[in-house]
């Protein structure tokens, strides 16, 4: 289902982080010819090396970039939550995207055209800057990743995972989380089989004392968390990027 | 020992991927502060979270990019053959390096000030592009990087990092190749413990049939190695991006 409704496209665009300094000349020209779409879970936005014609702003819900092996099997390249622009470095790559993007939970979007993104790349130099500001963003958390699973085992991997969610919610000592998507998800987004998954989670109730029911997880000593995960991690907690 | 030499320089950046679009009056502006610089292996150029005042050229050698623990092991980002850009990306992360960089086989680097870059940026359109590009390209490299650690083997992985040396010689059919630095480099690059290295060659030798001597290893079959590492990738051998 597809709505056109600009004043929701643009107040959408505004409370994205990427978009924030954004002027209002510029605000009009983008929110022009971008559309607001809502997609069911498993709908797919695009394929991995599909031509690129939108980049997306995340309102609502969650959205998995993966990618498929020759041999059919799915790399999660990243979860994304709300707020995020993705999509865009198509405009970089030779007009395909470089992953393919799927929608997880029920997620409202705002579509923009990657030709009126390349416009204003090409003629206003302080949103190139943004746009590089967030490509190097995207970078570090890429560099942790790589770090993460050079380092972590998989039970500080899931407690890692754990406590930048968190961080989100900005609270402290005992914790109580519910799990964003499903269980499945989570493993896939953390590289791993779901049987390494499930061994991994029972070690991490064993060694930090937490609890799981269902999406359900009770953290006793969010201290006792950090300690035991972010050891192996060249940040600490609580870390400055989620 | 660092030389001054504006003309070695001048041919060193223009010799650079990233520099190759500049125009006269640019690469003046940039070898103006430039310095040659020579290194032995082991020297460290910076740290992670160090503040940022350089960018580098890497004219022949390899440089190994890295982040410490905070339990003091080390996780390699990457290992950078001559020709690449790095330390750049700091110019976006509040001018503080988002990973560390030694020099692992004695190496020839231009130094470049990360503000002349910065004013290049900010007054001409075209640069901002390019190194716009050049991120992406780097964000494709890190996505595959993730997409393997997910879903190739010890060994997979092992032969894909065999595949991609060949690949820069555009050699066919059976090929004898030198590892460009030592093994236990190749592993960290690769995030796996010497160990789990060890084994997954030993795999790697059996299922494909290579043999390995020193530094030297000579596969029988190309098309073997890429069919038993390239069914767990989304990319078919030759693959695009090295």
């Amino acid at each position: 289902m597809q709505l056109y409704q600009p004043d929701d496209v643009r107040s959408i665009l505004t409370k994205a982080p990427f978009f924030k300094a954004c002027d209002e000349a510029q605000l009009d020209r983008l929110s022009a010819g971008a559309v607001l779409c809502h997609y069911p879970k498993g709908k797919i936005l695009f394929l991995h090396e599909q031509k690129a014609e939108y980049a997306y702003v995340l309102n609502s819900g969650w959205v998995k970039l993966f990618r498929e092996t020759l041999d059919g099997d799915q790399a999660v390249v990243d979860v994304l939550p709300a707020g995020h622009l993705f999509g865009d470095s198509a405009i970089f790559n030779d007009a395909v995207y470089p992953c393919g993007a799927e929608i997880v939970e029920r997620a409202e979007l705002v579509q923009l055209s990657l030709a009126a993104i390349r416009t204003e790349i090409q003629t206003d130099n302080h949103f190139a800057l943004r746009m590089m500001d967030t490509m190097a963003r995207i970078r570090r958390q890429q560099d942790r990743e790589i770090e993460h699973r050079s380092l972590q085992t998989a039970p500080q991997r899931i407690g890692c995972f754990l406590l930048r969610l968190i961080e989100q919610k900005q609270e402290k000592g005992a914790v109580t989380l519910h799990l964003p998507y499903d269980k499945t998800l989570v493993a896939s987004r953390l590289g791993m089989q779901p049987e390494t998954f499930s061994r991994a989670l029972a070690r991490l109730k064993q060694e930090t004392g937490l609890t799981i029911k269902g999406a359900t997880i009770e953290i006793s000593s969010l201290d006792g968390l950090a300690r035991y995960s972010c050891g192996a991690c060249s940040s600490e907690f609580p870390c400055k990027e989620k």
